[in-house]
């Protein structure tokens, strides 16, 4: 109960002095919603770059203040850059955010995911609970790069705190309820709402502003836990605004939401437990 | 007359169990227009997945529903995928929609989509007339990836039926009247506004959509004409509601409209002859 | 005086005669922002087209009206095909706009924007005041994408007019105000506002529609001038139909107003010095 009220507080707080700051977050990411990851990451207050070239992947992450690793639409060539992005942020102690795209749907994201995992040192993962499975090492029945239902929620708490745990980072499952969990915390977050499944890119854009929180914090828990509660609470918001009208307009009212977030709705919206 | 009215009934009937079914269609497309694919393919009820690296091409075209390959940004990595990806979608009867974009504008374009037709089953061929000239041998002209003025509506439709005769796959040709021809069946539609080609992506969506319908459907020639007529009928709903403010809130109304299709608005809007 | 009221009238008049002509505008671009490129030239009147195989990158760009090259994401394999586009487009005098997006952010950007304005005769040349200083030689403190703050206008116009004498083309330097020279003409514009930098692409939309203009123009000076100009103003009609939405509608409104900016707009809303 305590904790969750000074991590409420430590939220609202984070997103004042990450505006202040806004944090160049580096993004190698996939070309289907790079587009909403970087007006996402503007809208949020950060400032975002995307460079996947092996000739300056290192140069741009060390000069960033955190990168977001995103495996959406991988490739041989990008896959590299994204090992060296990692390693120069690892040096610089710079926090990845990494975001398993599809884990489970095909044995080049499975090896690549297990390599990422492997040979970086990563701050927040972030998945559905298909991707997070695979990860551990549980049987998932992942669909594409949507989660695939029948997967309750018990266990994404427990599979959450596992990732945690055996990979030493903070973990996000994000679905109905959110789980985040560094091994030791664990809160839940219920914002959020179902549409937000109908458009592309809301789990990348997550992602995207996760880094753009733990490029301006030094407790990736926290950050983990504002870039999913700021993404439900700007889903709600936007469901109020345009749900009714379709898809096309609940995207747009989602970055409005995002761009007008700021510590006062946080402590009104935000339903950590 | 008949014709008609049961392509109609079939149309509105597979609108319905498409969503139902939620098919996983596999897009190899052009990044121009990804997103907008993306956001079409889950407004119009089905979930989509890109994937273009040639390690997993194969993988994720054979547990998808149906395969679009669209040539819109081709380079020679993602030729190889495509071919890959299709043989894989061939081997388990996946229907593919390929979407020539602008072939007839560079011999690259030219080369691979002679390719692509030659090496792989296409079950749905869709362009505009420029394209499918091309593919018909006829002198077209094209002019980058827009169609080129002062071709005739009676070219087009002789066009589509001898391409889909010697092509021997479902064949539609988008235009002021779309045409849509299995070689056998002939159906035009008169949905659609003018201001779609002022909104880039509108003719990947229309065959990402066709590809939604094709992966919930044995039917390719419906599915061919679900896709064309779904977009020419979110078309006019969102020119009503949005094309005195211009083509961005025109957009953002063509994937709301495509969100809220549903076979009653498909019953009382679709203009199929 | 005299200048700048021949400046503004040759602006919309242009306008004007480049919808006329819809010149099609060859892209070599970034995956982040290219949507919004095609969306944008599309607005404005003309007519994209992307294309960055090598295999196609020259062909295409001979049949174009322009050639638009930014480097936002480039890599090893793209920027073969910018030198490659951009000697079809000198051997044909069709007009090159360059936008050296990052320049300065990394060895591997300033390598190649040395490269291109070397190899290339380029006609404009748009980036912000971080982005043209690194190409003056001026020291500039490049943070990513984005300009960096501390750069005072007065630097700005002179670093315009510097590097138009030594490059020997139009550079548009865009900030609060927007510095055109090329070396013997300066213009100075005002319109815009600062929510366009909470967008990602208004630059590269910017320098799109300045290829656009330099298509259907033999004034380069003008071409760049009304690229600006036009970025400027619909910004300004986007902000007062929207700034308060948050920046998802400003977008879809700057669309909305690039699509609607005509002759009679132009001449009312350009502040041009």
């Amino acid at each position: 109960m305590e904790d969750t009220k000074s991590y409420l507080q430590a939220f609202a707080k984070l997103n004042t002095a990450m505006r202040e700051k806004c944090p160049l977050v580096h993004n190698i990411t996939n070309y289907v919603t790079v587009n909403d990851v970087a007006n996402a990451t503007l809208a949020i207050g950060a400032s975002p770059i995307m460079a996947d070239a092996i000739e300056e992947a290192a140069n741009i992450a060390s000069i960033s203040s955190a990168l977001v690793i995103n495996i959406g639409t991988l490739n041989a060539r990008t896959v590299e850059s994204m090992i060296a992005a990692g390693r120069a942020a690892n040096e610089k102690n710079i926090p990845i955010v990494f975001d398993p795209v599809g884990a489970g749907a095909s044995a080049f994201r499975n090896k690549t995911t297990e390599r990422l995992l492997q040979e970086l040192k990563i701050s927040i993962l972030r998945g559905n609970l298909s991707e997070i499975s695979f990860i551990a090492g549980v049987s998932a029945s992942t669909k594409g790069v949507d989660v695939s239902e029948g997967d309750s929620a018990n266990d994404a708490q427990a599979i959450c705190q596992k990732v945690a745990k055996e990979r030493n980072c903070s973990v996000v499952v994000t679905g109905k309820t959110d789980f985040v969990s560094n091994g030791l915390r664990l809160a839940k977050v219920d914002n959020g709402v179902a549409l937000l499944s109908k458009v592309t890119g809301t789990g990348c854009m997550t992602s995207a502003i996760t880094g753009a929180y733990a490029g301006a914090s030094d407790d990736m828990f926290v950050a983990a836990l504002a870039g999913v509660s700021s993404m439900g609470i700007a889903g709600e918001i936007a469901f109020e605004k345009s749900a009714d009208k379709g898809t096309g307009s609940f995207r747009v009212s989602l970055i409005d939401a995002l761009s007008q977030l700021q510590a006062e709705t946080i402590l009104k919206r935000a339903k950590i437990r």
